[in-house]
């Protein structure tokens, strides 16, 4: 177990026809699971430091609880034996919510828990009924164009490993007010979301959302549940993802690189 | 609902001052839903297309089956509705083997279900128990340096819409046997794998993976399953996928550019 978010490890490095022994900077890989008033909920794998916005983005993010008012506490658990140590918290919520009614919570779960969707079982489950974001918040395209190069900067750890998916939370003004990074796409996501659900700036209706990679559909679902109308990626958008922006108001942008842009949605969000 | 794996949508493009509405090729995304014995497994989303290899493959690398002779019939399901027509599978297992304990495996897939391990409701249940790989098998460089150009040229659809991750399995002599794109990492590999099993290739002890982005632990674990001694990613290995490699036997490389690499973990089988 290691709760940094790099690793040193001896590697044999190629190049053309020489070798050497030389230590290389890994990302670190390792479970986390997220326990709901000391039930098991799901483990995700995730690089560590922010487990906790991790935590709580992935409740909000999946619709199992509304605001920061929901969460009452949240520890790492320590009756997990060494190996474990660091990989598991644990959540209460107030008031008993949702495990008055176990099964209620259980059956949302398997519903709703999901990296890439996964842990849902069946299709119906995938489509949240998520109202579809009202704001006219507009931005102009001089703000959008400024957005990557503070997310690179903000990339500390991918420059050292390039390991890494990053995420991050722009102002209206295009200024970065979060950005995490983590092996996982959606993790990255979470974790900006949960911080900003945790110091009580949800909703997002005035921010914009960048990501490194793709822009696939869940991310944008994610997205909505913060009700975050603008939405940005270094590469593409896939189908599904740019038929929920669309049926939901957010301007969804791929390709963003240097001045060039892909609008994929609600263009006039442009203004 | 697309059964193609790439559709148009017109776009707004910028580049720089300019706007352009184009048409715009992107990958689909849909969700597939698994079934067993008619009962709903699993959904993931994924790109259409070789949805009974994924079918089969997901079965396989989560440790469900343990070979194609356990596969009944696949089929798509036909009482789901215009809209999921084509998005839901159900895979007979011959038999009735596994639903005889239908407790049990529903224990054992909230235990193995995963994309990036999600769906795995314990930490316990990450770790698989799987015999490391003895095989001497070797490979020498100049092979190795012929794979990327290889799997980048079968990457059609990425080449169209910038959307997808790949995964090639690669023989001995390091000729491409097989190559999947998926808008998943894990889907490319379990639908490599699924093609495998289905063609009674497996064991894969004589063969290679690669893999487009980055390898992380749970394409190191799916590929564990169907024995394949040596993967090689283009992108950063994670720190857990190191950690398996390592103990399984499994050459494990990153970074494959040109002719350049890192090699992770047992470098002696470089022959």
């Amino acid at each position: 177990m290691s709760q940094q978010p790099t690793t040193t490890e001896l590697v044999t490095r190629w190049r053309n026809s020489q070798s050497d022994s030389v230590n290389d900077q890994l990302v670190v890989e390792e479970p986390l699971e997220i326990r709901v008033a000391n039930q098991s909920l799901i483990v995700v794998m995730r690089t560590p430091g922010h487990d906790f916005e991790l935590g709580a983005g992935f409740l909000f993010t999946e619709g199992l609880i509304q605001s920061a008012d929901d969460i009452g506490a949240m520890a790492y658990c320590e009756d997990v034996g060494a190996t474990n140590l660091g990989n598991v918290i644990n959540i209460h919520l107030v008031d008993g919510k949702v495990f008055d009614e176990e099964a209620s919570w259980q059956r949302n779960f398997h519903a709703n828990a999901s990296c890439g969707l996964c842990g849902k079982m069946t299709i119906e489950s995938v489509w949240q009924e998520i109202p579809p974001i009202k704001s006219s918040f507009q931005i102009e395209r001089a703000v959008l164009y400024k957005l990557n190069e503070q997310l690179k900067s903000a990339q500390t750890v991918f420059a050292e490993t390039g390991g890494l998916h990053a995420a991050g939370l722009f102002n209206s003004q295009g200024e970065l007010q979060i950005a995490r990074e983590d092996i996982g796409r959606h993790n990255a996501v979470d974790k900006v979301i949960g911080q900003a659900l945790l110091s009580e700036h949800i909703p997002l209706d005035r921010h914009i959302l960048m990501v490194s990679g793709r822009a696939s559909f869940e991310i944008i679902q994610k997205a909505l549940f913060a009700r975050i109308p603008v939405i940005t990626a270094v590469s593409a958008a896939s189908s599904l993802a740019v038929d929920l922006a669309r049926g939901s108001g957010m301007m969804l942008i791929g390709f963003m690189r240097d001045k060039n842009m892909t609008v994929y949605s609600c263009p006039e969000r442009i203004g």
